[in-house]
């Protein structure tokens, strides 16, 4: 499996990194993530160079790393600092790590050239912590091919009938999406003018009858992330102008970092700006998990048939450009990296 | 793995299509069943022409099928005829349909060229619910290749064995059977005159002593099934001249078909024409269910055991002439099919 | 995967043959053990010469074994000696047999030329079963490659980190083993005088203070088994010049047995002769099947590492000497098989 590998990928939430190394593959590679004591997130290959021994069954000391096996010893860059049983460390002693950032309380990864890792690929994502936002989210491992998820999230039409008691609304099939490709970035917006909430904006607002209604995704394959604008506000008052005063807004974020062929994490964000305190409002917005769990059924289900026949044809409709461009962007940089 | 394409193979019990769509897999391809309003049984490959979706995941609208992802939907034979978020249907939309056979209980489906789906290559098999017979029947999924489950069906010889309680003879051991071969159908007689009755016909009948026993199959792989037509009766009753009116006779049917080239289905139908009203003979009877699992723990061994030695020699007996004939006659329709 | 082939592998403890066939497979291939009416215990290829069912399936007869599946019976070469359903055995009817040795407890199989079998490559571990010694033992399934399994036990400097509590001490780091090759054996011999006694020791013997410490092991690749010959004594007893009278020794035999290239059997007996009757001394020596198991737990975890990146280039340290050394001679001796 050919990966972009020059991108950044949320690899775990701020808090699942701790002195106790933690196991994840990413890429189909395995990576441990600790912490040393002064609170920095290190990331290394999880596998020591001397007997291939898994360093995340290893102990954190201070700011080094210590191979369960053996006892060779690591500093934060991944040199081989100490080999117990002997005076020298052989030169060639160490292990890969990784560049880190940290931000917005989750954890992103970069795979490929380190000198290329720069942290203003990643879109701000202020909504996960800021003190006018209240948010929810978690991980979920999902038995799919990453990018089946993305497709998911990035396709207009499906709310109806994979969601149709939260997401699903008729103006979602009637409206036609904008799809435009700025630089190494995919946008899509929907303005659906009195249109009917999708449910679950109806349930958490207690809006009555059309709305004007929006939502707005960027899709960044170098942060590995999908980040969603949406909302609804009273008729014509003037959201689509970019007043924003009065509108009730949801944003919704999607980390979708490949784990193997068939497997992938993701993370995921919910957050909204309005009824910061209303404990019923923070169960309606929770159901938005079961919307998600939703997709992972889908896209599990379409990974068995995939699996299955892995060379069926298919037909592609209008409402696939999304997805399509966002497959032909992905395609397109990663054969730029094979150069 | 090659199969035998043109032929019909048990799918379904009929109570198990609804208007639930059913998942199976039948020679290694994805099939969704299902029933229209009118409840005929439809078959379809199990994946959306779109994106792949399996449309056991879909909902059954009336006499269509609609898919759950995107909402497409199709009629009966397998068309496209909507695309919610298009007002236009590509001509290209169309799923794979299979024909169908509904009879005696049970479903058959056609894998081959839908040209040549002749029903009349199906035998009859009235006793599974006729009224003058009580049946019984069900369906185990058996880990290994379909033909050891076919082996041991036709083989004479591991009753004794296998079944030691229920089916197993001294005479049919020391009887040849008669195998031959009548167009793609091959048959078995044994006419065991004064001999000891299967231990199952004595349990059930109160017999004592001797018996004419008879033990009569056909396996038909354009139909995917073997039936038996088995029962003793007294002593020089006449019943191999024919005479079966005093006779107790149990009926089987076994419809074996490939899921995988590990596994199989299989569909059991055990029917007796005598005290059909007695509940003590029908828990009697009812133990074949144990008989034939003991035929599932036997041929999921030799699986395990070919799996890992694939190509290890095997050695002949004479009694396995009709397990040979049965393969070789299988070979060579496969091999028909493919010039 | 490549094994020695003319070699001993422990295959199972003696009480596990029984009249009851035991299936086992070794070095990849599946084994039936069984005993006949006079005791011997027999080792057959697990597979039915005519159909191929495992004959662990089957019954033994006194001193014959019969299938399952038709009641083939063979005699206790392999041979057929009855097909049930006819009067001529075929002559090439004939299992494949295997050398077996029964010593100490445990049984040994020959898998390779049964003329090259000699039971005099098997060393003594006579401690297992001796009256002098109290003995404890199991047998493991353990998920990895056989080799890295040997690796740790040859591996003087995991214990500080992998067994801490148990048998981790330091004076094992300071040492420098010495290994040596003898004909197809290796040895290794660490005297440690004056030094800090293994946790176990300590709480096993009472011993205050520092003591001289020995630990040698020899490997036998010829028979599978790793001897350990280990102890503690009062500083200057002269251990080191043979003198153990006054010595707390343990003996540990590992027989490193591979069932398939991921999986092996890890046998053990850990046997001392100090406190034979001292039950809490018994429960203190008991402990080392958890330090056994942690070995396994580490194993492991290189297995799963090794998998996913097979070919990941590896660092020695001067350490490893006795692990290199000992790959090397298995190495040769498996090359000096292939001509």
């Amino acid at each position: 499996m050919m990966y972009l590998r020059n991108s950044w990928y949320v690899t775990a939430w701020d808090h699942e990194i701790s002195h106790e190394p933690l196991a994840r593959t990413i890429l189909g590679e395995p990576i441990v993530l600790w912490r040393t004591d002064d609170g920095s997130a290190i990331a290394f290959e999880d596998r020591c160079c001397h007997r291939h021994a898994p360093l995340s069954a290893g102990k954190v000391l201070g700011d080094r790393l210590q191979c369960g096996y053996h006892g060779l010893t690591f500093d934060r860059t991944g040199l081989c600092v100490e080999v117990p049983s002997q005076d020298m460390v052989p030169p060639a002693a160490r292990i890969k790590s990784y560049p880190l950032c940290e931000r917005n309380r989750w954890v992103w990864i970069w795979m490929g050239d380190a000198d290329k890792a720069d942290v203003s690929l990643i879109p701000d994502t202020y909504w996960h912590d800021h003190g006018s936002w209240v948010s929810i989210g978690d991980k979920f491992s999902v038995a799919c091919n990453y990018q089946l998820l993305i497709d998911i999230q990035l396709d207009n039409t499906h709310s109806r009938y994979v969601h149709p008691d939260t997401l699903g609304n008729a103006g979602s099939l009637r409206h036609s999406p904008k799809v435009t490709r700025q630089g190494e970035q995919i946008h899509n917006t929907r303005e659906m003018r009195n249109s009917d909430p999708p449910p679950l904006f109806t349930a958490a607002t207690g809006h009555v009858g059309n709305a004007d209604v929006w939502v707005a995704w960027t899709y960044s394959p170098r942060a590995g992330i999908i980040t969603f604008d949406t909302g609804i506000a009273e008729l014509n008052s003037g959201i689509f102008e970019g007043e924003r005063g009065k509108a009730f807004r949801l944003f919704n974020t999607h980390g979708i970092t490949p784990e193997s062929d068939g497997t992938c994490h993701h993370f995921w964000v919910s957050a909204r700006d309005f009824a910061l305190g209303d404990e019923l409002v923070s169960e309606i917005v929770e159901t938005i998990r079961d919307t998600f769990l939703e997709d992972v059924e889908m896209v599990e289900a379409q990974q068995r048939v995939k699996e299955c026949s892995p060379d069926a044809p298919q037909i592609d409709v209008s409402a696939d450009q999304p997805t399509i461009q966002a497959r032909k962007l992905v395609a397109r940089l990663i054969k730029a990296e094979q150069i």
